[in-house]
Protein backbone atom coordinates (compact mmCIF):
# COMPACT_ATOMS: atom_id res chain seq x y z
CA UNK A 1 0.00 0.00 0.00
CA UNK A 2 0.84 3.24 -1.30
CA UNK A 3 0.27 5.71 2.04
CA UNK A 4 -0.56 9.37 1.45
CA UNK A 5 0.00 11.08 5.11
CA UNK A 6 -3.27 13.35 5.46
CA UNK A 7 -2.01 15.38 8.59
CA UNK A 8 -0.69 18.47 7.04
CA UNK A 9 -3.97 19.66 6.07
CA UNK A 10 -5.32 23.60 7.01
CA UNK A 11 -8.49 22.25 6.72
CA UNK A 12 -7.94 20.05 9.67
CA UNK A 13 -8.59 22.52 12.96
CA UNK A 14 -5.32 21.99 14.51
CA UNK A 15 -3.23 22.24 11.00
CA UNK A 16 -4.95 25.11 10.18
CA UNK A 17 -4.03 26.95 13.48
CA UNK A 18 -0.57 26.28 13.14
CA UNK A 19 -0.49 27.40 9.68
CA UNK A 20 -2.51 30.72 10.36
CA UNK A 21 -0.07 31.13 12.94
CA UNK A 22 3.14 30.30 10.91
CA UNK A 23 4.00 27.58 13.73
CA UNK A 24 6.73 26.17 12.33
CA UNK A 25 7.19 23.46 15.14
CA UNK A 26 3.61 22.32 14.52
CA UNK A 27 4.09 21.20 10.88
CA UNK A 28 7.77 20.00 11.85
CA UNK A 29 6.21 17.51 13.84
CA UNK A 30 3.17 16.50 11.77
CA UNK A 31 6.12 16.08 9.06
CA UNK A 32 8.06 14.17 11.18
CA UNK A 33 5.64 11.63 12.87
CA UNK A 34 4.04 10.84 9.56
CA UNK A 35 7.38 10.07 7.93
CA UNK A 36 8.35 7.90 11.39
CA UNK A 37 5.37 6.39 10.24
CA UNK A 38 6.28 5.18 6.98
CA UNK A 39 4.31 7.32 4.87
CA UNK A 40 5.56 7.59 0.96
CA UNK A 41 4.01 11.03 0.14
CA UNK A 42 3.18 14.08 3.20
CA UNK A 43 -0.03 15.76 1.90
CA UNK A 44 0.26 19.20 2.15
CA UNK A 45 -2.57 21.57 2.00
CA UNK A 46 -2.70 25.00 3.15
CA UNK A 47 -6.84 25.45 2.81
CA UNK A 48 -6.45 29.91 2.87
CA UNK A 49 -8.36 31.78 0.89
CA UNK A 50 -5.25 34.70 0.43
CA UNK A 51 -1.70 33.85 -0.16
CA UNK A 52 -2.37 30.26 -0.91
CA UNK A 53 0.73 29.54 -2.67
CA UNK A 54 2.77 31.67 -0.24
CA UNK A 55 1.52 29.33 2.57
CA UNK A 56 2.13 26.32 0.53
CA UNK A 57 6.23 28.03 0.09
CA UNK A 58 6.80 28.15 3.94
CA UNK A 59 5.13 24.58 4.50
CA UNK A 60 7.37 22.93 1.98
CA UNK A 61 10.18 24.54 2.80
CA UNK A 62 9.89 22.97 6.71
CA UNK A 63 8.41 19.59 5.74
CA UNK A 64 11.47 19.40 3.49
CA UNK A 65 14.07 20.59 6.25
CA UNK A 66 12.45 18.07 8.70
CA UNK A 67 12.12 15.07 6.37
CA UNK A 68 12.77 13.14 2.68
CA UNK A 69 9.67 11.89 2.21
CA UNK A 70 8.39 12.71 -1.33
CA UNK A 71 5.19 15.79 -0.98
CA UNK A 72 1.65 15.83 -2.18
CA UNK A 73 1.08 18.44 -3.33
CA UNK A 74 -2.89 19.52 -2.43
CA UNK A 75 -4.91 22.51 -3.66
CA UNK A 76 -8.09 22.76 -4.88
CA UNK A 77 -6.82 25.41 -7.29
CA UNK A 78 -4.54 23.92 -10.28
CA UNK A 79 -2.51 27.11 -10.73
CA UNK A 80 -1.28 26.73 -7.45
CA UNK A 81 -0.67 22.90 -8.24
CA UNK A 82 1.56 23.48 -10.70
CA UNK A 83 2.84 27.23 -9.18
CA UNK A 84 4.05 25.02 -6.03
CA UNK A 85 6.13 22.48 -7.86
CA UNK A 86 9.15 24.23 -8.50
CA UNK A 87 9.56 24.47 -4.83
CA UNK A 88 10.02 20.65 -4.16
CA UNK A 89 13.15 18.77 -3.63
CA UNK A 90 12.16 15.94 -6.15
CA UNK A 91 9.15 14.67 -7.72
CA UNK A 92 6.29 14.19 -5.78
CA UNK A 93 2.16 13.90 -6.24
CA UNK A 94 -0.41 16.63 -7.41
CA UNK A 95 -3.41 16.49 -5.88
CA UNK A 96 -5.64 16.26 -8.06
CA UNK A 97 -6.78 16.82 -11.24
CA UNK A 98 -10.61 16.18 -12.50
CA UNK A 99 -13.07 16.66 -15.21
CA UNK A 100 -13.74 20.03 -13.32
CA UNK A 101 -13.06 23.18 -14.67
CA UNK A 102 -9.44 23.94 -16.26
CA UNK A 103 -7.88 21.22 -13.67
CA UNK A 104 -6.28 19.02 -16.69
CA UNK A 105 -5.64 21.78 -18.74
CA UNK A 106 -3.34 23.54 -16.32
CA UNK A 107 -1.87 20.61 -14.92
CA UNK A 108 -1.46 17.66 -17.28
CA UNK A 109 0.52 20.01 -19.63
CA UNK A 110 3.06 21.07 -16.53
CA UNK A 111 3.75 17.55 -15.78
CA UNK A 112 3.69 15.74 -18.84
CA UNK A 113 7.46 15.57 -19.46
CA UNK A 114 8.54 15.29 -15.79
CA UNK A 115 8.37 12.30 -13.51
CA UNK A 116 5.33 13.90 -11.04
CA UNK A 117 2.50 11.59 -10.71
CA UNK A 118 -1.42 12.98 -10.21
CA UNK A 119 -4.32 12.23 -8.22
CA UNK A 120 -7.86 11.96 -10.77
CA UNK A 121 -10.65 12.25 -9.03
CA UNK A 122 -13.71 10.88 -10.86
CA UNK A 123 -16.42 13.76 -10.27
CA UNK A 124 -17.22 15.43 -13.29
CA UNK A 125 -18.81 19.12 -14.03
CA UNK A 126 -21.92 17.81 -12.11
CA UNK A 127 -20.28 16.50 -9.02
CA UNK A 128 -20.09 12.79 -7.58
CA UNK A 129 -21.79 10.70 -10.30
CA UNK A 130 -23.63 7.99 -8.70
CA UNK A 131 -23.71 5.07 -10.90
CA UNK A 132 -20.75 2.99 -11.59
CA UNK A 133 -21.29 3.78 -15.36
CA UNK A 134 -20.79 7.39 -14.88
CA UNK A 135 -17.92 7.24 -13.21
CA UNK A 136 -16.15 5.17 -15.56
CA UNK A 137 -17.24 7.37 -18.11
CA UNK A 138 -15.51 10.32 -16.75
CA UNK A 139 -12.52 7.56 -16.06
CA UNK A 140 -12.06 7.35 -19.72
CA UNK A 141 -12.37 10.44 -20.38
CA UNK A 142 -9.49 11.79 -18.12
CA UNK A 143 -7.82 8.55 -19.17
CA UNK A 144 -7.86 9.80 -23.02
CA UNK A 145 -6.33 13.46 -21.44
CA UNK A 146 -3.63 11.45 -19.71
CA UNK A 147 -3.03 9.86 -23.21
CA UNK A 148 -2.90 12.52 -25.24
CA UNK A 149 0.25 14.69 -22.61
CA UNK A 150 1.88 11.25 -22.37
CA UNK A 151 1.35 10.41 -18.75
CA UNK A 152 1.33 6.45 -18.07
CA UNK A 153 -1.14 4.89 -16.18
CA UNK A 154 1.37 3.81 -13.62
CA UNK A 155 1.76 7.84 -13.13
CA UNK A 156 -1.91 8.27 -12.26
CA UNK A 157 -3.31 7.49 -8.59
CA UNK A 158 -7.48 7.68 -9.49
CA UNK A 159 -9.88 8.22 -6.55
CA UNK A 160 -13.19 7.06 -7.38
CA UNK A 161 -14.81 8.92 -4.37
CA UNK A 162 -16.96 7.83 -1.86
CA UNK A 163 -20.36 8.80 -0.80
CA UNK A 164 -21.58 9.10 2.71
CA UNK A 165 -23.20 5.24 3.54
CA UNK A 166 -25.46 7.49 5.50
CA UNK A 167 -27.18 8.71 3.17
CA UNK A 168 -25.69 6.11 -0.23
CA UNK A 169 -26.44 2.43 0.93
CA UNK A 170 -24.59 1.22 -2.04
CA UNK A 171 -21.50 3.64 -1.79
CA UNK A 172 -18.86 0.82 -1.23
CA UNK A 173 -20.32 -1.36 -3.68
CA UNK A 174 -20.06 1.81 -6.16
CA UNK A 175 -16.77 2.54 -5.08
CA UNK A 176 -15.81 -1.48 -5.22
CA UNK A 177 -17.48 -1.71 -8.76
CA UNK A 178 -15.59 1.02 -10.15
CA UNK A 179 -11.91 -0.63 -8.62
CA UNK A 180 -12.53 -3.61 -10.35
CA UNK A 181 -13.27 -1.97 -13.70
CA UNK A 182 -10.42 0.50 -13.77
CA UNK A 183 -8.12 -2.73 -12.65
CA UNK A 184 -9.78 -4.74 -15.23
CA UNK A 185 -8.42 -1.85 -17.88
CA UNK A 186 -5.31 -0.63 -16.46
CA UNK A 187 -3.44 -3.27 -14.13
CA UNK A 188 -0.97 -0.87 -13.65
CA UNK A 189 -2.93 2.09 -12.40
CA UNK A 190 -3.07 2.93 -8.73
CA UNK A 191 -6.41 3.31 -6.84
CA UNK A 192 -6.19 5.63 -3.65
CA UNK A 193 -9.11 7.35 -1.53
CA UNK A 194 -9.76 9.43 1.52
CA UNK A 195 -12.55 7.28 2.64
CA UNK A 196 -13.34 8.62 5.52
CA UNK A 197 -16.28 10.48 4.26
CA UNK A 198 -17.75 6.87 3.89
CA UNK A 199 -18.40 7.16 7.90
CA UNK A 200 -20.17 10.91 7.68
CA UNK A 201 -22.37 11.29 9.94
CA UNK A 202 -22.49 7.55 11.66
CA UNK A 203 -20.98 6.59 15.32
CA UNK A 204 -17.71 5.28 15.64
CA UNK A 205 -16.53 6.02 12.64
CA UNK A 206 -13.26 4.23 12.90
CA UNK A 207 -15.24 0.80 12.61
CA UNK A 208 -16.47 1.91 9.28
CA UNK A 209 -13.16 3.45 7.90
CA UNK A 210 -11.40 0.04 8.43
CA UNK A 211 -14.10 -2.03 7.32
CA UNK A 212 -14.11 -0.04 4.37
CA UNK A 213 -10.24 0.11 3.83
CA UNK A 214 -10.07 -4.00 4.10
CA UNK A 215 -12.99 -4.22 1.45
CA UNK A 216 -11.47 -1.12 -1.07
CA UNK A 217 -8.04 -3.00 -0.97
CA UNK A 218 -10.03 -6.51 -1.90
CA UNK A 219 -11.48 -4.37 -4.78
CA UNK A 220 -8.14 -3.24 -5.85
CA UNK A 221 -7.40 -0.11 -3.92
CA UNK A 222 -3.64 0.58 -3.33
CA UNK A 223 -3.17 3.26 -2.04
CA UNK A 224 -5.00 5.73 0.35
CA UNK A 225 -4.78 9.21 2.02
CA UNK A 226 -5.12 8.66 5.27
CA UNK A 227 -2.94 9.65 9.27
CA UNK A 228 -0.57 7.00 9.07
CA UNK A 229 0.15 7.30 13.32
CA UNK A 230 -3.13 5.81 13.00
CA UNK A 231 -1.93 2.50 14.24
CA UNK A 232 -5.84 0.73 14.27
CA UNK A 233 -5.72 1.64 10.65
CA UNK A 234 -2.23 0.60 9.57
CA UNK A 235 -2.74 -2.78 11.12
CA UNK A 236 -5.83 -2.93 9.32
CA UNK A 237 -4.10 -2.30 6.34
CA UNK A 238 -0.87 -4.59 6.83
CA UNK A 239 -3.38 -7.50 8.46
CA UNK A 240 -5.39 -7.03 4.93
CA UNK A 241 -2.00 -7.18 2.91
CA UNK A 242 -1.23 -10.25 4.36
CA UNK A 243 -4.52 -12.08 3.85
CA UNK A 244 -4.88 -10.71 0.22
CA UNK A 245 -1.48 -13.07 -0.44
CA UNK A 246 0.22 -9.63 -1.18
CA UNK A 247 2.82 -10.92 2.11
CA UNK A 248 5.01 -13.81 1.88
CA UNK A 249 5.09 -15.93 5.50
CA UNK A 250 3.29 -12.21 6.55
CA UNK A 251 6.94 -11.23 6.27
CA UNK A 252 5.91 -7.50 5.94
CA UNK A 253 3.15 -7.51 8.77
CA UNK A 254 5.98 -8.66 11.71
CA UNK A 255 8.37 -6.33 10.55
CA UNK A 256 5.90 -3.65 10.80
CA UNK A 257 4.65 -4.68 13.84
CA UNK A 258 8.41 -4.99 15.24
CA UNK A 259 9.08 -1.57 13.59
CA UNK A 260 6.19 -0.12 16.34
CA UNK A 261 3.96 0.70 13.41
CA UNK A 262 0.81 -0.99 14.70
CA UNK A 263 -0.35 -2.63 17.55
CA UNK A 264 0.29 -1.62 21.57
CA UNK A 265 2.37 1.12 21.52
CA UNK A 266 5.62 0.31 22.39
CA UNK A 267 8.03 2.22 25.35
CA UNK B 1 -24.97 -12.74 10.78
CA UNK B 2 -25.65 -15.17 13.55
CA UNK B 3 -23.50 -15.03 16.16
CA UNK B 4 -22.88 -18.10 18.11
CA UNK B 5 -20.93 -17.04 21.72
CA UNK B 6 -17.97 -18.93 22.01
CA UNK B 7 -16.95 -18.25 25.76
CA UNK B 8 -18.49 -21.20 27.59
CA UNK B 9 -16.15 -23.59 26.12
CA UNK B 10 -13.92 -25.80 28.59
CA UNK B 11 -10.35 -25.31 26.05
CA UNK B 12 -10.69 -21.54 27.23
CA UNK B 13 -8.65 -21.69 30.45
CA UNK B 14 -10.61 -19.49 32.34
CA UNK B 15 -14.30 -21.55 31.22
CA UNK B 16 -11.96 -24.70 31.96
CA UNK B 17 -11.69 -23.95 35.72
CA UNK B 18 -15.13 -22.66 36.64
CA UNK B 19 -16.30 -26.17 34.86
CA UNK B 20 -13.71 -28.26 36.88
CA UNK B 21 -14.58 -26.28 39.62
CA UNK B 22 -18.27 -26.39 39.12
CA UNK B 23 -18.27 -22.82 39.30
CA UNK B 24 -22.31 -22.04 38.58
CA UNK B 25 -21.75 -18.41 38.96
CA UNK B 26 -19.10 -17.72 35.96
CA UNK B 27 -20.97 -19.87 33.74
CA UNK B 28 -24.04 -18.25 34.77
CA UNK B 29 -22.22 -14.97 33.72
CA UNK B 30 -20.91 -16.19 30.81
CA UNK B 31 -24.19 -16.91 29.30
CA UNK B 32 -25.93 -13.56 30.87
CA UNK B 33 -23.28 -11.53 29.10
CA UNK B 34 -23.35 -12.98 25.56
CA UNK B 35 -27.29 -13.33 25.38
CA UNK B 36 -26.97 -9.56 26.29
CA UNK B 37 -24.29 -8.94 23.54
CA UNK B 38 -27.42 -10.52 21.10
CA UNK B 39 -26.12 -13.72 20.33
CA UNK B 40 -27.99 -16.53 18.42
CA UNK B 41 -26.89 -19.40 20.04
CA UNK B 42 -24.53 -19.93 22.98
CA UNK B 43 -21.94 -22.76 22.15
CA UNK B 44 -21.66 -24.87 25.28
CA UNK B 45 -18.73 -26.88 25.13
CA UNK B 46 -17.45 -29.14 28.28
CA UNK B 47 -13.83 -30.11 26.96
CA UNK B 48 -13.28 -32.50 29.97
CA UNK B 49 -11.81 -36.06 28.90
CA UNK B 50 -14.31 -37.89 31.81
CA UNK B 51 -18.09 -37.66 32.35
CA UNK B 52 -18.74 -35.73 29.56
CA UNK B 53 -22.22 -35.55 29.10
CA UNK B 54 -23.02 -35.26 32.68
CA UNK B 55 -20.82 -32.06 32.92
CA UNK B 56 -22.73 -30.83 30.04
CA UNK B 57 -25.79 -31.36 31.25
CA UNK B 58 -25.27 -29.09 34.81
CA UNK B 59 -23.86 -26.31 32.25
CA UNK B 60 -26.95 -26.48 30.24
CA UNK B 61 -29.22 -26.56 33.08
CA UNK B 62 -27.48 -23.24 34.19
CA UNK B 63 -27.50 -21.56 30.69
CA UNK B 64 -30.75 -22.24 30.34
CA UNK B 65 -31.77 -21.32 33.48
CA UNK B 66 -30.05 -17.76 33.06
CA UNK B 67 -31.26 -17.19 29.60
CA UNK B 68 -33.56 -18.07 26.84
CA UNK B 69 -30.90 -18.09 23.82
CA UNK B 70 -30.47 -21.34 21.57
CA UNK B 71 -27.67 -23.89 22.51
CA UNK B 72 -24.98 -24.48 20.29
CA UNK B 73 -24.01 -28.19 21.47
CA UNK B 74 -20.32 -28.51 21.33
CA UNK B 75 -18.41 -31.74 21.89
CA UNK B 76 -15.68 -33.83 19.39
CA UNK B 77 -18.22 -37.09 20.18
CA UNK B 78 -20.80 -37.69 18.54
CA UNK B 79 -22.64 -39.54 20.68
CA UNK B 80 -22.23 -37.10 22.88
CA UNK B 81 -23.58 -34.74 20.94
CA UNK B 82 -26.99 -36.43 20.62
CA UNK B 83 -27.18 -37.80 23.90
CA UNK B 84 -27.29 -33.94 24.73
CA UNK B 85 -30.27 -32.43 22.92
CA UNK B 86 -32.86 -33.82 24.95
CA UNK B 87 -31.01 -31.55 27.59
CA UNK B 88 -32.25 -28.45 25.53
CA UNK B 89 -35.48 -26.75 26.05
CA UNK B 90 -35.63 -25.85 22.43
CA UNK B 91 -33.69 -26.94 19.03
CA UNK B 92 -30.37 -25.07 18.21
CA UNK B 93 -27.29 -26.24 16.46
CA UNK B 94 -25.20 -29.37 16.68
CA UNK B 95 -21.24 -28.42 16.31
CA UNK B 96 -20.29 -30.70 14.38
CA UNK B 97 -20.57 -33.42 11.92
CA UNK B 98 -17.46 -33.80 9.28
CA UNK B 99 -16.76 -36.78 7.42
CA UNK B 100 -14.21 -37.92 10.48
CA UNK B 101 -15.49 -41.38 12.18
CA UNK B 102 -19.15 -42.15 12.25
CA UNK B 103 -20.07 -38.25 13.01
CA UNK B 104 -22.34 -38.13 10.02
CA UNK B 105 -24.13 -41.42 10.80
CA UNK B 106 -24.37 -40.77 14.45
CA UNK B 107 -26.05 -37.04 14.44
CA UNK B 108 -27.38 -36.54 10.99
CA UNK B 109 -30.03 -39.54 11.81
CA UNK B 110 -30.82 -37.90 15.21
CA UNK B 111 -31.52 -34.60 13.64
CA UNK B 112 -33.51 -35.81 10.65
CA UNK B 113 -36.66 -34.85 12.10
CA UNK B 114 -36.48 -32.11 14.18
CA UNK B 115 -35.58 -28.51 13.64
CA UNK B 116 -31.77 -28.86 15.11
CA UNK B 117 -29.06 -27.28 12.79
CA UNK B 118 -26.00 -28.05 12.61
CA UNK B 119 -22.36 -27.25 11.85
CA UNK B 120 -20.23 -28.68 8.61
CA UNK B 121 -16.85 -29.34 8.98
CA UNK B 122 -14.78 -29.55 5.49
CA UNK B 123 -12.38 -31.49 6.88
CA UNK B 124 -11.80 -35.12 5.65
CA UNK B 125 -10.45 -38.53 7.03
CA UNK B 126 -7.08 -36.80 6.58
CA UNK B 127 -7.45 -33.25 8.13
CA UNK B 128 -8.12 -29.93 6.31
CA UNK B 129 -7.92 -30.66 2.62
CA UNK B 130 -5.36 -27.42 1.39
CA UNK B 131 -6.93 -27.20 -1.83
CA UNK B 132 -10.36 -25.51 -2.79
CA UNK B 133 -11.35 -28.72 -4.67
CA UNK B 134 -10.55 -30.79 -2.59
CA UNK B 135 -12.61 -29.05 0.27
CA UNK B 136 -15.46 -28.94 -2.45
CA UNK B 137 -15.19 -32.79 -2.80
CA UNK B 138 -15.63 -32.91 0.82
CA UNK B 139 -18.54 -30.54 0.72
CA UNK B 140 -20.58 -32.70 -2.01
CA UNK B 141 -20.37 -35.46 0.18
CA UNK B 142 -21.69 -33.66 3.19
CA UNK B 143 -24.27 -32.35 1.38
CA UNK B 144 -25.22 -35.94 -0.50
CA UNK B 145 -25.38 -37.31 2.86
CA UNK B 146 -27.47 -34.55 4.09
CA UNK B 147 -30.16 -34.84 1.59
CA UNK B 148 -30.41 -38.92 1.94
CA UNK B 149 -31.65 -37.78 5.95
CA UNK B 150 -33.97 -34.84 4.26
CA UNK B 151 -32.02 -31.84 5.89
CA UNK B 152 -32.32 -29.03 4.10
CA UNK B 153 -29.41 -26.74 3.22
CA UNK B 154 -30.87 -23.51 5.56
CA UNK B 155 -30.14 -26.02 8.79
CA UNK B 156 -26.59 -26.60 7.76
CA UNK B 157 -24.00 -23.63 8.90
CA UNK B 158 -20.43 -25.51 6.54
CA UNK B 159 -17.51 -24.40 8.61
CA UNK B 160 -14.79 -24.16 5.69
CA UNK B 161 -11.87 -24.15 8.06
CA UNK B 162 -9.23 -21.94 8.49
CA UNK B 163 -5.75 -22.63 8.42
CA UNK B 164 -2.97 -20.53 10.08
CA UNK B 165 -2.00 -17.83 7.62
CA UNK B 166 1.78 -17.50 9.39
CA UNK B 167 1.95 -21.04 7.59
CA UNK B 168 -0.16 -20.82 4.49
CA UNK B 169 -0.41 -17.48 2.37
CA UNK B 170 -3.36 -18.68 0.90
CA UNK B 171 -5.77 -18.93 3.28
CA UNK B 172 -7.59 -16.58 3.42
CA UNK B 173 -8.27 -16.88 -0.74
CA UNK B 174 -9.25 -20.52 -0.42
CA UNK B 175 -11.38 -19.66 2.34
CA UNK B 176 -12.92 -17.20 0.43
CA UNK B 177 -13.43 -19.24 -3.01
CA UNK B 178 -14.92 -21.99 -0.97
CA UNK B 179 -17.31 -19.76 0.44
CA UNK B 180 -18.18 -18.55 -3.02
CA UNK B 181 -18.86 -22.20 -4.53
CA UNK B 182 -20.69 -22.61 -2.05
CA UNK B 183 -23.08 -20.34 -1.67
CA UNK B 184 -23.26 -20.13 -5.54
CA UNK B 185 -24.32 -23.98 -5.21
CA UNK B 186 -26.83 -23.39 -2.24
CA UNK B 187 -27.95 -19.75 -1.51
CA UNK B 188 -29.61 -20.93 1.45
CA UNK B 189 -26.65 -21.94 3.31
CA UNK B 190 -24.93 -20.87 5.85
CA UNK B 191 -21.21 -20.41 6.01
CA UNK B 192 -19.94 -20.06 10.22
CA UNK B 193 -16.15 -19.89 10.94
CA UNK B 194 -14.21 -20.20 14.26
CA UNK B 195 -11.66 -18.17 12.51
CA UNK B 196 -9.30 -17.07 15.31
CA UNK B 197 -6.72 -19.33 13.93
CA UNK B 198 -6.27 -17.18 11.07
CA UNK B 199 -3.59 -15.55 13.26
CA UNK B 200 -1.84 -18.06 14.92
CA UNK B 201 1.63 -17.07 16.06
CA UNK B 202 1.53 -14.11 15.07
CA UNK B 203 1.21 -10.44 16.75
CA UNK B 204 -1.64 -8.53 17.28
CA UNK B 205 -3.78 -11.15 16.42
CA UNK B 206 -7.33 -8.97 16.45
CA UNK B 207 -6.52 -7.29 13.65
CA UNK B 208 -5.85 -10.00 11.10
CA UNK B 209 -9.02 -11.56 12.99
CA UNK B 210 -11.20 -8.48 11.93
CA UNK B 211 -9.75 -8.19 8.50
CA UNK B 212 -10.12 -11.70 7.88
CA UNK B 213 -14.34 -10.97 9.48
CA UNK B 214 -14.52 -8.59 6.91
CA UNK B 215 -13.22 -10.39 4.08
CA UNK B 216 -14.97 -13.82 4.81
CA UNK B 217 -18.52 -11.59 5.04
CA UNK B 218 -17.62 -10.34 1.52
CA UNK B 219 -16.83 -13.68 0.10
CA UNK B 220 -20.28 -14.72 1.84
CA UNK B 221 -19.83 -15.87 5.27
CA UNK B 222 -22.75 -14.80 7.83
CA UNK B 223 -22.11 -16.59 10.79
CA UNK B 224 -19.48 -16.35 13.46
CA UNK B 225 -18.27 -18.34 16.36
CA UNK B 226 -16.96 -15.83 17.99
CA UNK B 227 -16.79 -13.65 21.55
CA UNK B 228 -20.04 -11.61 21.16
CA UNK B 229 -18.98 -9.12 24.08
CA UNK B 230 -15.27 -8.08 21.55
CA UNK B 231 -16.96 -4.99 21.03
CA UNK B 232 -14.05 -4.35 18.51
CA UNK B 233 -15.23 -7.51 16.27
CA UNK B 234 -18.96 -7.13 16.70
CA UNK B 235 -18.47 -3.18 15.54
CA UNK B 236 -16.44 -4.67 11.82
CA UNK B 237 -19.62 -7.13 12.06
CA UNK B 238 -21.97 -4.22 12.30
CA UNK B 239 -20.20 -1.97 9.85
CA UNK B 240 -19.33 -4.75 7.11
CA UNK B 241 -23.14 -5.75 7.12
CA UNK B 242 -24.15 -2.29 6.62
CA UNK B 243 -20.60 -1.53 3.73
CA UNK B 244 -22.07 -4.40 1.88
CA UNK B 245 -25.73 -3.58 1.32
CA UNK B 246 -27.27 -5.41 3.87
CA UNK B 247 -28.12 -2.69 6.20
CA UNK B 248 -30.66 0.06 4.74
CA UNK B 249 -29.69 3.28 5.85
CA UNK B 250 -27.42 1.99 8.39
CA UNK B 251 -30.47 1.15 11.03
CA UNK B 252 -28.91 -2.10 12.12
CA UNK B 253 -25.53 0.03 12.85
CA UNK B 254 -26.89 2.72 14.42
CA UNK B 255 -29.10 0.59 16.83
CA UNK B 256 -26.36 -1.75 18.15
CA UNK B 257 -24.44 1.42 18.55
CA UNK B 258 -26.93 2.80 20.83
CA UNK B 259 -27.64 -0.66 22.59
CA UNK B 260 -24.10 -0.33 23.90
CA UNK B 261 -22.92 -2.96 21.69
CA UNK B 262 -19.82 -1.53 20.33
CA UNK B 263 -17.66 1.28 20.29
CA UNK B 264 -16.95 3.01 23.56
CA UNK B 265 -18.61 1.58 26.06
CA UNK B 266 -21.54 3.68 27.75
CA UNK B 267 -21.83 3.97 31.68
Amino acid sequence: MIIIGEKINGSIPSAGKAIAERNEEWIRHLARIQEDANADYLDCCASVNVNELETMKWMLDIMQDETSTKICVDSPDPKVCVDALPFCKKPGLVNSVSLEGDKIDVIFPAIADTKWNVVALLSGEQGIPSSVEERMVNFDKLMEQAAKYGIAANRIFVDPLVEGLATNQESLLTFAAVCREIKAKFPQIHITSGLSNISFGLPVRKMLNMAFMTLAMQAGMDSAIVDPTNRDMMGIIYATDALLGNDDFCVEYISAYRDNLFGPVKA
